[in-house]
């Protein structure tokens, strides 16, 4: 990936940082990516993330996924980084032949009900995503998936790829019946874990290039470096922590490429729970280009001067000729294709926002591939965690979630009463 | 719907509003209910939106529709409020075997050619949705699909239907060719659109009871009053009015029902279009219960105090039990349900908010079904509407986005360049 953060400077946004600004931060950035050097060189606990290019055994992800075939569907049952990698390279990557993929990341009875009921379970792989084997959604759902193929007369045991830690229920469950598995590596937070089996093994199973995706991510490992000015991924974290503590605190993620969806809601959980923490940390937006120019682009032009935005611009796309017409006041189409249009679009919005002096920052890929992809979800890795050591918090744990699991079994095991501090009702 | 606005009150939260300022704001809001049933029974544009419960003609949809047979697919061709109010419906509302509904609602060459390549064209309904015939990306889009349908033999002339103003390109082409058509009602922005001719008739042609989301929609018109205490919709609307601006400029919308998280979208649209002016507006950010609890929960609850969140919660789920299992420290789960489960996470979480201080405010509907949709989908227009007139914005205008579609026109006539203010690239 490349990066322009232009936009983001204070000659011509405001909030934006000034050049100078930039450059006293840079010294911190080499303190932290000394930091960063020292994590990965000790594997410590999420600088682990870091050396996945490396690390990652795509040969082992082939191999256990090598005994299914006549795949129709992978349904990933996970939830946040369980599911979320994998939907991300699904929905950038997959072929149109490749098979469908879906996700059980929810509990809601209808959809879980709808979706079950709407598959052939007996080509569907199940893969199970849970590093404890405790995940209390992940595991319901895989009990009622369970149920779903033995009343359809499906083995589940020949259906089912089990991915998990070293050891816990879903590891029993792999050994007990000799299920084919893959193990969630050590250090790896969910949310940093799509460069690991979690997410590789999902699109091995949708026939992704899984090696292309990590030469992409090992070419932006190596070309980390100790100044925001060489390193895309630093100076994009750089710039958005910049332009946080001047005032922005939303950063609107805005690809312009509709496979880049999913990544933009990989992204929000990224920078939300790594960064959401001791009242800091940047409320990441998803959002859509073009279509959220229909949407939201009136309260980024016009509305408090609290955001960034963050376009990811993708400079090879398939030619799609605009026919022509003879309906009126559409001349300007003439001779163009669907990508010049929508390149146009982009142009023009970066533009607007420049134009009433918001900052925004462009991230450019190549193209849409996996090579391409794998440096964009590294990069963006880095610079989450690059963000973290100028934020100066634990980038890597989720403290405050625990709370509400606990009062979730308490709820469920009917210890514990809807809590309500207070209640105005209007009916 | 029914609003629960107590952990919003500073008793529980900070920022929160306190009990005599929301009475003190209640004098506001009957002035803005009296300037509201004004412009309703003036039929001004804008309020108009909120006669269509009244104004709708289910009968004339029904009527368009009805030459469609043997229909496998709906495409609307459409962007923003052309296409967000219909995947609404769609979302929450169609049936397992209704026919499937796809959206062209960007011009990414990539995504709208594996879903033309997908589509079986001879059994596809496309709607093509543009109030003024002119909205480039629609346009293109259509175009893009008629010579598709050529290039496979379909005649288009039998298979599109044409939801447009009075008069324009759009108007013209359906009278040319005598296609089946709904008109878009006069007074009415996109945003508002869902329950007039541009999200009733997608729906219709998937089988939903548009009768009774009218229904529902009446019985909320119906019960708007001059305070916010007896009026959930002005409830919910005054109360994100308040927290915004003691200081939560972000509104995190988190339905606990997967049927509803393209409704989080909608109302994205809807909050951010319509108050994101004048350096003001809540900042609408989507997310999904109980899924987000596992990325963005760690910032709502730990992160800076600029949030609300805003929770709808379904009391009516169908019933999918857990099956019973050895596996160990799920105990917890024994003789629940999904929806039991679901439940438990959304109280919990609704609790931990709570706990640690920040605002929410809960939204409740009896069920996921056509009519409390309906009650829900006006109530929150209704609620923008009010908040548009505490905030004293143009609610029903969007000057910011006209700069960027000129800019995009001009870009593809060649003329006007890449206006980059200034650039610093990292590579």
């Amino acid at each position: 990936m490349r990066v322009d953060i232009g936009n983001a400077l204070d000659e011509v946004a405001s909030p934006g940082v000034p050049r100078d600004a930039l450059e006293r931060l840079d010294e911190r950035v080499a303190d932290a990516h000394e930091r960063i050097a020292r994590g990965r060189a000790d594997d410590e606990f999420g600088y682990a993330a870091l050396n996945l290019p490396e690390t990652a055994d795509p040969d082992a992800v082939r191999a256990a996924v090598e005994p299914f075939d006549d795949v129709e569907t992978v349904l990933t049952v996970g939830i946040g980084g369980s599911a979320l990698g994998a939907a991300t390279l699904s929905s950038a990557l997959a072929d149109a032949d490749a098979p469908d993929a879906y996700y059980l990341d929810n509990v809601d009875p209808d959809h879980v009900r709808t979706l079950l009921d709407g598959l052939d379970l007996s080509r569907t792989v199940v893969d199970v995503v849970s590093r404890s084997g405790t995940t209390a959604e992940t595991l319901a759902n895989f009990l009622v998936v369970r149920e779903a193929m033995a009343e359809e007369g499906v083995d589940w045991t020949e259906r089912t790829l089990v991915t998990t830690g070293e050891s816990g229920n879903l590891r029993d469950l792999a050994e007990k019946h000799d299920l084919p598995s893959v193990r969630v590596p050590e250090g790896v937070p969910g949310r940093f874990s799509v460069l690991s089996t979690v997410g590789l093994a999902p699109a091995a199973l949708q026939g992704i290039d899984i090696d292309a995706l990590l030469a992409g991510a090992a070419e932006a490992a190596d070309g980390l470096s100790g100044s925001l000015f060489e390193t895309p991924a630093y100076a994009y974290g750089a710039t958005a922590y910049a332009l946080d503590i001047r005032g922005a605190g939303v950063n609107a993620m805005m690809p312009y490429a509709e496979g880049l969806e999913t990544f933009a809601e990989w992204f929000a959980q990224l920078w939300a729970e790594s960064l959401g923490k001791d009242g800091l940390g940047q409320t990441p937006v998803r959002a859509l280009g073009a279509t959220d120019q229909h949407s939201q682009l009136q309260l980024y032009r016009a509305g408090p001067r609290d955001k960034l935005v963050t376009f990811v611009d993708v400079d090879d796309r398939p030619d799609v000729p605009i026919p022509e017409t003879d309906l009126e006041g559409l001349d300007y189409l003439a001779d163009t294709d669907l990508g010049e249009l929508l390149d146009a679009e982009f142009r023009a919005t970066e533009a607007s926002l420049a134009e009433s002096g918001r900052p925004s920052v462009r991230v450019e890929l190549d193209a849409l591939d996996a090579h391409s992809l794998g440096g964009l979800l590294y990069g963006m890795e880095a610079a989450c965690v690059l963000a973290g050591e100028l934020y100066e918090v634990e980038t890597f744990t989720q403290p405050a979630v625990e709370w509400g699991k606990e009062a979730a079994r308490d709820i469920l095991r009917g210890e514990r009463d809807r809590s309500e501090k207070a209640t105005l009702r209007v009916e």
